[in-house]
């Protein structure tokens, strides 16, 4: 998928929301099976309640890991059926990923060909020949951790560097992100940049105008969605927010898709309204 | 397995031997399938010929991940085979993970509980919640990332930070190793440092002399077993030295598990001499 492609999706359904399939085989709602079949099964009725609302679902491969390879099967099927029930949404493979070279390759091939997601999100610890090998693939994307939403970005993201540029101090995720875009543009890398430090999304914006960005930690970790878009929109929206817990878990019984689609529908509402009064977009 | 433990089977086996399972479907010798069953194939009897001469083994999960839900398959009969072949062998998951506090937990069962691996290999840039639920497990152990093999470690890795250490430079590296050893110690805590630059292994010992490393590089990557063994080895051997490419590919056709054993044999021969040589084992 390409930029330009993202941003009409956005404009066409007025909404960046990303749907984050954390499915936890024990949280699933009465009714449903507790295996690997019933996870798929949930997922099936979650993308068909919410993917009018969203123009992304990020699937976090350790929810589907801690069931070993029918966990996997699991997750071939989810990805599967969103490809077919709605064919222009953008899907991310939440997995983390990053080795050295000719190991990045197998993940490319796991991710990118047989799991066949658009996207991937990868560590960055190893630097450039740990992420070029997802960069080769035409209209696929790399999602380059930066801030991080948990507490534990400020053990090694948020410390300074000796180098400065132009007289300011450089924090490490800074690092990230400025070396970064010597290795990937516009249309093959997007940056994580966690909802619970939104004065943060400035300083990513300083850097990096006019990246999309992969927002979690928006509903259950705290984050705001007003100071999210505040602070991280830019003219092609730039955004995807996701939401995990609270549109999954909405209804705790056989309501749960119709509670999931209120859910999602609310924020889409939200925003939409953000969309209408943004300059930005409309500039 | 505890820290004496796995120096006692060193001891025993006069070898610090790790054999990397990096097993490529596409690079399996001729009379063995190209399938995920070929792969478990391969791996039993790579097993079957390598375990005498070996500490452990290393399963690197992107080349069963390329294969899908089959690949992980593979890879459970894989550690469970080993475990039922030489019980006492150490097994490490090759995972490079880590993620927010909850995500890391089902890592954590994945690995810890549904594949019961001994240790697996984290990345540490989302800092100390996304390691701690690897840390709750007793007998278990995180490798932690510190200075990789590959040439992208000079990306961040090797970066200097603002602040100093009695009057030191401080690199990321560094700062890695001695803010970890707050979460974990001897008993559930190794870290990672390449062959590559085996120099920096004095550094490495100078934060960490106790800790066991896990030194990847040592063969087709270049890295060389003296100069690993003369910077890193401390008094209960601390090194587990990761040979992959070298011992699967060793012979190209029907007879690969025979040139296999021959070459696991000549490393640890080498090994045995190492230890031989060494005062500090027997000081």
């Amino acid at each position: 998928m390409t930029h330009q492609e993202l941003f009409k999706n956005i404009k066409k359904k007025r909404s960046f929301l990303c749907v984050g399939l954390d499915t936890d085989v024990d949280k699933l709602p009465d009714g449903i099976d507790r295996s690997s079949k019933g996870v798929f099964e949930f997922n099936r009725q979650i993308i068909d309640a919410t993917h009018e609302f969203c123009v992304a679902y990020k699937v976090n491969t350790a929810f589907y890991e801690s069931m070993g390879s029918a966990g996997w099967e699991a997750m071939e099927h989810t990805v599967k059926y969103m490809q077919v029930v709605c064919p222009g949404v953008f899907t991310i493979a939440d997995a983390k990923r990053g080795d050295i070279g000719n190991t990045s390759g197998m993940y490319a091939s796991a991710f990118f060909e047989h799991l066949n997601f658009d996207s991937i999100t990868i560590a960055p610890y190893m630097g450039e020949d740990s992420i070029a090998p997802f960069l080769k693939y035409t209209g696929k994307w790399v999602i380059l951790l930066a801030l991080t939403s948990n507490k534990g970005a400020e053990d090694f993201q948020l410390k300074e560097l000796a180098r400065s540029f132009k007289n300011e101090k450089v924090k490490l995720f800074q690092e990230v992100i400025r070396t970064a875009q010597n290795w990937g543009h516009l249309e093959n890398m997007m940056f994580v940049v966690g909802a619970t430090r939104p004065e943060m999304l400035a300083e990513v914006r300083a850097i990096a105008p006019d990246h999309f960005l992969l927002v979690p930690g928006v509903g259950v970790q705290g984050g705001s969605l007003q100071e999210v878009s505040r602070y991280g929109m830019n003219k092609t929206c730039g955004l995807l927010v996701n939401i995990s817990r609270s549109i999954l878990y909405a209804g705790k019984d056989s309501n749960f898709a119709q509670k999931a689609k209120e859910e999602a529908k609310k924020i889409q509402e939200e925003m939409e309204k953000i969309i209408a009064g943004s300059i930005l977009f409309h500039s």
